[in-house]
């Protein structure tokens, strides 16, 4: 039999976040590529607990559920939202299967095939995917260390008219940046003033290494205002744990509705089971107790990374330090070629996200993504000492 | 802020499924709408140890995993499926957040819109939805109740030349309905002549009420003439439970690398920790006694439905006795608008699924699908009670 298949697929270039979780698994390789958090932080005595209490409450947990979401779980969202400015009501909030999942839902609801979308550059490789997959033109705008440039993306909307500006203005996946409040404002009116949708993805907002500083997210910023213009999306996943697959968004309960619409026939809903462990584990667990010692344990790991980096004294390597999140984004000497040198390292045992991934077009080459979440101590060290002895023979090499 | 919405989102007529499994929660109504498995069968026991030994084993239960799906998993489904005469390796594999999600990715994978794609008359009506939301043509070839009509969709499959063919072939959705073996042998004939992929669909196939019943599938026939047209789609919903959204597509390895790489676009991966729970259960615990048990217990319901509407004695009611799996399709009075129907049964606290929702167009108005599966006894008594005075009270007025 051969198989036609769509369009769309023979689009794809390459699929790098799989093939990096590949990487990752089963072999001696120190990985820095995936956005793995550290296992050993995992709250597992918590699930354990939650797991039980859920199917001890009664087969419901192993029902069929509503496909917006578990209504107590959306309640209990709500009032962790509304802790951070930011005011819904369950019908204005649906669950999905991690906030990859609204990401491509959204895409669904708010585009057709052939329009433009805005993004930061660089930006999340696997929201590119969903974009790419949807046939969608990708408009990137610059931006420094306090966020996207507001003239620049005045400028690509006055001349594009996106149908959406996708950001992660907290701790943002790969440059760990942070936008400014400044910026924020400037880039959120910019957006109202034209009437172009925002979807704010904020996985890393709550894994910040300074507990005390505050970066409202635009759609606190932007109920201020009263617009809707913003559609939040965040997740379980760097929280609580990845394999729950529990994310949410929040935001005008039309396209909530909308999105409702779309996830039925993506999947009828998410799995009951975890999103009642997750319900169970927010009324019994000291969640925010657990996100400061993850965040604390995370940035304890930056620092370890930076110092181990600095020891190796390698000239032309910049980046700027990150205030939370997970990732370390690196500027190698200039001439370097990130992918070329990704075969050398593994090579030499070592993995990282070379920067090229996370641009829609016109690549940095010499960036690279080093996550130092998934790994500490011995093995960091191990990791950095490879990564160093492949950038001295490449550019020896060349 | 005024959203626009993708032209694909308005197409969608209604979203039935969702709003017959709203009905379905917290109220007094005796639904025979929703297709629930009894929740007094679920596992529930297994699936707490199962949990248990998924959390001890190790943290890889709470960590992100493949997108194709939890190997050990797919290796024992391997298993299962060669004990059905399907033999495939884990790489010929994907599993999805239920065989809704196998479905839409396929659709993704191998349509564009515009496309035409051949069902049975009627199908499953979320299968509708997702072709609906994708802009795709549905043409509906006619059955009886030895399967699809050979003639009908040799002359459909020439005239339109359809992507794919999508059926139920064991235990229908909604009709019950199974397909003999030789117009299972014809219908796939006819598709390897013409090159039309299959999509087989058999969430019900293991519910069988007669045990010693063999019904091989198209993927098992197809293996044998080595044609791999067919990609077959199965999950635990139905089995074990569906709270725990896993299910699984098998067929061509290049088509499953197609959908791993729509998957990771639309999810990532389906929940590590629902997948590593069922791995457990199925090392752990006689999945085919349990599924033996509520073959049984859903035999009975039937026949206890059966028995409770002819004692009713309404006229001009017909249908056909299932061997299998959850439903009973039920031809009204002639001239009855089961959708009308609907309207005057809800007032009297009773639901089902006018058949309407399972015709892709020119929908034969007087029929109704009903399940026997989530209620017994005295609600199934009082379900039919319901009904059957709703039926009256509708033929009386009109």
């Amino acid at each position: 039999m051969e198989f036609r298949f769509a369009s769309r697929m023979t689009q794809v270039k390459s699929s790098v976040v799989r093939d990096i979780l590949k990487l990752t698994q089963g072999s001696d390789i120190v990985s820095f590529a995936g956005g793995l958090p550290a296992e050993e932080l995992f709250p597992v005595q918590a699930v354990r607990e939650a797991a039980d209490r859920a199917i001890s409450a009664g087969t419901s947990a192993l029902q069929y559920g509503l496909t917006e979401g578990y209504l107590p779980l959306r309640e209990q969202l709500c009032v962790r939202m509304a802790q951070k400015g930011m005011n819904v009501k369950p019908e204005e909030m649906i669950i999905t299967t991690g906030s990859q999942q609204a990401i491509s839902l959204l895409v669904q609801v708010l585009t057709e095939p052939g329009d433009t979308v805005l993004v930061e550059r660089p930006t999340y490789l696997a929201c590119l995917q969903v974009f790419e997959l949807h046939g969608l033109k990708v408009i990137a705008a610059e931006s420094d260390e306090h966020g996207m440039i507001p003239e620049d993306v005045e400028r690509l909307v006055r001349l594009h008219k996106p149908k959406f500006m996708y950001a992660v203005p907290t701790f943002g996946n790969p440059t760990g940046n942070v936008w400014s409040l400044e910026r924020r404002q400037q880039l959120l009116q910019i957006c109202v003033n034209h009437q172009v949708p925002i979807i704010e993805d904020d996985p890393y907002g709550e894994l910040k290494y300074d507990e005390k500083a505050a970066y409202p997210t635009l759609f606190a910023l932007d109920q201020q205002l009263g617009s809707g213009v913003v559609i939040y999306t965040s997740t379980f996943s760097k929280t609580v744990a990845p394999a729950l697959r529990t994310g949410w968004a929040i935001g005008d309960a039309r396209v909530i509705k909308m999105l409702a619409v779309a996830k039925q026939a993506a999947d009828l809903q998410s799995s009951t089971m975890d999103q009642q462990i997750l319900s169970q584990l927010l009324a019994h667990f000291p969640l925010d107790d657990h996100i400061r010692v993850i965040s604390e344990s995370y940035g304890d790991r930056m620092r370890e990374m930076q110092n181990l980096i600095r020891a190796q004294k390698i000239e032309g390597l910049h980046w700027i330090e990150p205030k939370g999140g997970m990732f370390l984004w690196v500027e190698l000497p200039e001439g370097l070629d990130a992918e070329a040198l990704l075969r050398v390292a593994v090579s030499k045992g070592v993995a990282f996200v070379p920067g090229s991934a996370f641009y829609a077009y016109d690549p940095k080459r010499n960036t690279a993504r080093l996550n130092f979440t998934h790994n500490k101590g011995a093995r960091t060290v191990l990791g950095v000492e490879r990564l160093a002895e492949a950038i001295r023979e490449f550019t020896a090499r060349s």
